[in-house]
Parts: structure tokens; C-alpha cells; sequence
């Protein structure tokens, strides 16, 4: 099962995620003149070849793409392509979340055609009925889904945090639902194919979070730009082997500290997983 | 401004919106063999130019196109295109949601690059922030959204009806603050262009929301396939001017309910349109 592999390339090469959201306008020159397909692809594939063995799993935030029509899409289909080739791990960050019909239309998009990856990102807000057209292609064992559970922004306040009739969070609501969902999925490492997004920011809870939800494997955004903090995202580390960590900006804008980097957008790319890495594991 | 546009032509034209979901697998042959790009676009085009004097706005859901990749997706920019070209209003339902920065970019591309609509569809899940970048669109008077709340799906119960702490359904909680977000875009006819999106079905408090947010105008979907009653669809639509009434494969798929539709998908849409206006219309 593909929640296997990543275990596995977490336990190999650690927990990080590299989000791939590179802003075309802001790219250096040398790839901005390369246009918007290659300047994106050839951008990410410098990030891609310099961290590959350091990274669990890509994971390029469709948005960015999307910003620049076809042209942007045909970015980020090579990008994938270009994963898939290496036998490198990808989450599409997509968030999509629809009713039935139109939710097997994305799961065709995003699991089978040209711009597929071996996971997505899915938004709950209509309910369940929007996630049951992704589970067939879990139980192919092929593929797996992150729905958003309680997210790194400000905003998720508004709704993911409020209080149920029930004096609960929303968020326990979603997730007791997706942990039950999830069992039907459960690979040989003991975590589900359906996993769950967890901010890693605002985190007081993370340790409860982290034992209810025992066999979900969570993807954690919001380390570094966003203000997550190593201390509680090792809480839901689970001994560094039950999530990923994702950082995006912090990774692959990392070029923009130093006078040379747009010489080295991948050796600065390295440097600033090699320190995630460090902040993390040895957080005391 | 683009709202009030769209009043005018709810005016002109009646309050019907057509959503342009077609699933390419299911096409009649002579659209199929032109291929995925161009046989979507013909199949949209013939339904556009039969119905487009009856109808207020076109509503592609970009699932459908997204599912066959990059040649799903020119289809879609030359379906938004042709809706352009001859001053026919559109709404993306792309139903995006996510942090500042991303949305940012969603926005970028819905609204400026070749894909861009006068109308996107917005998932609030993520919190108020999630959908604050697209408002200086807004502003602008050239664009609009519409935010989901209440959407007509089963799974509807799961997340947007549940009970708050206050004892009121969440989706209040969001549409009191949207609702107040939406006071700084409104229209000469007393609409915002901070739209939300009611579901036609399991409507039973469809009179108390119509009156609590009084300057929303509402995109209804669900009418038709989905169950969506005439008696609920009026209760929402003030007079016929306060929204929109989606309805996709009742009228694009009404073809297959004739031995020659497939020769007359046009008329036989045509005639689903004027039906549809009939049933809410004249419900007694």
C-alpha cells in the first residue's frame, strides 16, 4: 500500500515534505525567461535533485499553478511526471471537496490522468459523501487522501475550532468520523491510507490529538512561514514515524537569505531541510 | 458592478444558470470522436447557443474538465472564452478554500489568467481568511463569489448542520459573518457580491434564511437531479431576483431522455430550461 512506501521513505529519509509552491513573478531571472512551464518545472526539478534523498515526499500546491492557466498546469504535470519517474512520493495539494458526482470527476483527475499524484489533499466542509468517492482507489491500495482537519491558519479558528453542542471542537467531530472511515485502510505499518491534515501551529492539543487518532497518519503544515514550532509538531511525530512535516516558503526560498543564492536555489533548498531536520529532532 | 449585472439579467432572462457538467465518457459519438478538448467544448457550445437567451448565467464546475487533464482543461477556458466573447455571464465553480497565500493564487488564476470567470465558487472550511484574498476583486466591481454554506448534498448534515454551542447550525455562524463581510460590495439593487451558495434541498428553513440575509444573493444548486424542490427553490429567490437556480444534468443530459436527442441536444436543453422555469414559476 502506498501509506507503506511512506512510511517507509520516512523511516529511510525522515519526515520532511517539501511543498512545492514556487510564485512564477518572484522566480529568478534565469528561470523567469525560460517562460512559465519550463521556469516553474525547471525551478522545482533544482529544488527536486538537490534534497531527493533527504525528503519522504513532494507535494506541489496546485494553486500555484493554476495562477497561470494552462501553462502553470503544464508545470506542474511535468513536475509530477518528473516525481513519478524517480519513484519519488507526491501529495497534490488540491483541497478539493464536492459532492459525489463531481468528487469521482476530481478522483479521475488527480488519481488517473496526466496530473495524477500518489496522494491529495481533501476539504470535508459537505461531508462525508465528498470523501466516499476516494476510498476505491484506497482500497486499490495505490492511493491516499489528507483531509483537512484542523489547519495552520488564523482563520481556522472561524470554523475547524468551534464549539459543537456536545462541548467539543469541531475538528473531533470530522476526525472521529474520518479515524472510523480510515480503519478500513490500515497498511502493514499500522496507519491508515486516509490521513489527516493537523497544523502545527496553535497546538496545545497536540498530544490528544495525536493519541485519539492513533492509526492516522497526519500530514503537518505550517512549520516555519506559518509559525509551527518543533516542540509541538514532534507531539504528533508519533516517535517520527506517524506524519510528515511539510515546510514550503522556508525550503525552497531559502536562496533569498544568502548574496549567491540564486546560484544555488538548491543548495540553499538542502541546507534548509538539513536544518528543519535538526530543529526538530533535537528540540529539547 | 458584476452583481448587479447579473441581477439585470435574472431580470431580463430569469433566474435559471446552467451548469456545463458534461462527462466526456458519456458523450454522443459525434462529440466523443472529436476528441476530449474539442468535443467537450462543442457538446458545451451547442447547449450555450440553444438556451442563452433564457438563461441568466453559465456555470462550468471545473471537475469535469479537470478530470481529463490539460485537454479537460483547455476545454474549459475555451468553454469561459466563448461565454466572454458574446457577453454571457459565467461562474467557476471551482470551489477553492485555503490559506492566504494560496488563495491568492487561486484567485490569480480564476480571475486574471485565461481560465478566469465572472463568478468562483468559495469552501470556507479553512476560516474567513481563506476567502478575504479574493475581495479586492470584489471591490473592483468586476468580480464575484459565491461562498458555500448550505450546500443541497446528503452529507450536508455531517459538518454544515451541526449544532453549535449557541444551538444554532454552523452554517449560521458562517453566514452571519459572511452576511457582514458582504456589506462593502453591494450593488444598486441591494445585492452583495459576496455571494453563498443554498442548497434547494432539505429546505425547510429556506423562508428564515432568505429573510435573515436580506443583501445575499443566492446561488441555489440542486434543483432537478439532486431532488431540489419548486416549493423550496421559491422561498429563497425574493420575488424571483435574489438568486440563481442551478440545474446541470437535468437540462444538459435531457437529450437522453428522447430517441433522437442525440441529434438535438441544443433543443432538447432548450426545453428542459422551459420547463424547469415553468415548474418554479407556476408552483402553486
Amino acid at each position: 500500500m502506498i501509506i507503506d512506501k511512506l512510511y517507509e521513505r520516512v523511516a529511510e529519509k525522515g519526515f520532511v515534505c517539501v511543498g512545492l509552491d514556487p510564485v512564477f513573478d518572484n522566480l529568478p531571472e534565469k528561470y523567469k525567461e525560460l517562460g512559465v512551464t519550463k521556469g516553474l518545472f525547471k525551478f522545482n526539478k533544482e529544488i527536486i535533485d538537490a534534497t531527493k534523498d533527504l525528503v519522504a515526499i513532494y507535494k506541489p500546491q496546485i494553486a500555484f499553478y493554476e495562477a497561470y492557466g494552462l501553462d502553470g498546469l503544464k508545470a506542474y504535470k511535468k513536475t509530477v511526471k518528473y516525481l513519478k519517474k524517480q519513484d519519488l512520493l507526491s501529495i497534490g495539494d488540491i483541497k478539493r471537496g464536492d459532492i459525489s458526482s463531481t468528487a469521482k470527476m476530481y478522483a479521475k483527475g488527480h488519481f488517473e490522468s496526466e496530473l495524477a499524484t500518489d496522494f491529495i489533499t481533501l476539504n470535508p466542509y459537505m461531508g462525508f459523501d465528498s470523501v466516499e468517492p476516494y476510498l476505491p482507489y484506497l482500497e486499490s491500495g495505490d492511493k491516499g487522501v489528507f483531509v483537512l482537519l484542523r489547519t495552520s491558519n488564523p482563520g481556522a479558528k472561524d470554523i475547524e475550532y468551534m464549539i459543537q453542542e456536545d462541548g467539543r471542537p469541531l475538528y473531533y467531530t470530522i476526525g472521529d468520523k474520518l479515524e472510523e472511515m480510515g480503519k478500513a485502510f490500515i497498511g502493514d505499518h499500522g496507519y491508515s491510507a486516509l490521513g489527516m491534515v493537523v497544523g502545527g501551529t496553535h497546538s496545545e492539543e497536540a498530544v490528544e490529538i495525536r493519541e485519539k487518532y492513533k492509526t492516522t497518519f497526519f500530514l503537518i503544515p505550517g512549520y516555519g512561514a506559518q509559525g509551527g514550532k518543533a516542540e509541538d509538531i514532534r507531539n504528533y511525530l508519533n516517535n517520527f514515524n506517524g506524519g510528515i512535516v511539510n515546510s514550503s516558503r522556508g525550503i525552497i526560498n531559502n536562496y533569498k537569505n544568502y548574496p549567491d543564492g540564486e546560484e544555488k536555489v538548491g543548495h540553499y533548498a538542502r541546507m534548509a531541510v538539513e536544518a528543519m531536520k535538526k530543529d526538530i529532532f533535537d528540540y529539547e
